[in-house]
């Protein structure tokens, strides 16, 4: 992976600011002396989510721990849009793929849910948040996804705000294209809702369509795996209603 | 896996038409008998990328050999989108997975290219074909898609027919976001093109640029994979420029 910057990334919790020192976690400590052989003098990349991103430098390097000096600042904070993913967990290619992917095409919040037909039973949310955070820290992101703790598609649904837009990646038929729909729809707080390997029961289609805040679209003629969906989903959210298309702005 | 016809789907190399019979692979026969336990009289769908889908029946199974006997036409012959996929293998997530991603996407042919960058040296093509005739299968697709020989970036551009266009995702900066791009483009056969995982060399974006089918496209102001920009940009098309949209034309 060649950085833009030509320069190592890492999210770190403290605050940043010029002439502050910070350690890095045990794993970046792992990863900065084993992986990437980095040496007294070098420079890194550091982000936390709140600070914009700033240039530091390994100020000392013993047996114990890396200290790194924050030098200045190269960019300013800005926030991803506000998007969320609901995933059910899935088996092959697994949630982990998914947070991966959705950290890249900037989701702001993944949420995994359990639907009646998911067959995962389990979500290891540290593993998870470990994945955003290589994700973000590779994409240039200046924030981490949150991952929330899994919860059932009902209670999802239970605490919904009906002012964010529910898009329902519904393979059942007789919804709308994505694109045609997202450029009818207006601004709006949007999450998209990906389904398991088996896509949603009768039921949870009934539910999801009695609802006014949800969206329900197809994603074209052929059928896609609920990790393909989720992906393309995000990439036509981003394009039409997101942030790429900001620098022609 | 459910799917939607209710009905395993095969792609099978024999013509299909009513009353023939016809004999699975190898690998299908032992897909029928030992993963799906298949017994006489079941039903299963074929298709063979030229006559359309039909149902078919097992109407003999001996230890040697399956007998399909097929019935009736379930839908006729259509062709997916003239869109290509140029795509520098990758090492993680590999190619076997942009090309089964790409099958569910509607690509029409998929050509792996070796880049300066390209870090992996031999492509097992018929692995990929495998992979592609898998995701046909299950996407409902009704054609697999072609699967070229891996050639050098510039062998392919040599080769290149300029009446298609070649839709360059180009992470150097200052190209259109791809979906303002796309949509401000003539209709035209495309192909799409996506880098290793350090992206392109300063000789190799000069070379695109100066060609005159070239579209240089960027996805967004975060850096994505090298699969994921792939796929997003597959999805986009699709949108766009694809069938994804025909239900409501």
């Amino acid at each position: 992976m060649s950085y833009p910057g030509g320069l190592l990334r890492l999210f770190l919790e403290p605050a940043l600011s010029e002439g502050r020192q910070v350690t890095p976690s045990e794993a970046q400590d792992h990863y900065l002396r084993h992986v990437m052989r980095a040496k007294e003098g070098d420079a890194v990349r550091l982000f936390n989510g709140r600070d914009g991103e700033w240039r530091a430098r390994i100020e000392a390097m013993t047996r114990r721990a890396i200290c790194l000096r924050v030098e200045d600042r190269l960019r300013p904070q800005r926030q991803e849009p506000d998007l969320w993913l609901l995933c059910a967990p899935i088996k092959r290619t697994g949630i982990d793929f998914i947070v991966e992917k959705a950290a890249e095409l900037g989701a702001s919040r993944i949420k995994p849910v359990f639907t009646a037909r998911t067959i995962v039973t389990r979500v290891n949310h540290q593993r998870l948040l470990a994945h955003a955070i290589e994700a973000a820290e590779q994409s240039e992101r200046l924030t981490v996804p949150v991952i929330d703790p899994a919860v059932t598609l009902s209670a999802a649904l239970q605490q919904w705000d009906p002012t964010r837009r529910l898009i329902f990646c519904d393979e059942g038929g007789g919804a709308p294209e994505i694109g045609a729909a997202l450029r009818a729809a207006s601004p709006q707080p949007a999450a998209i809702l990906s389904g398991p390997e088996g896509g949603f029961t009768p039921a949870e289609r009934e539910l999801l369509h009695g609802k006014t805040y949800v969206l329900p679209v197809t994603l074209g003629p052929r059928i896609l795996r609920a990790d393909t969906a989720a992906l393309a989903a995000l990439a036509l959210w981003q394009s039409i209603c997101g942030d790429w298309y900001e620098p022609l702005r």
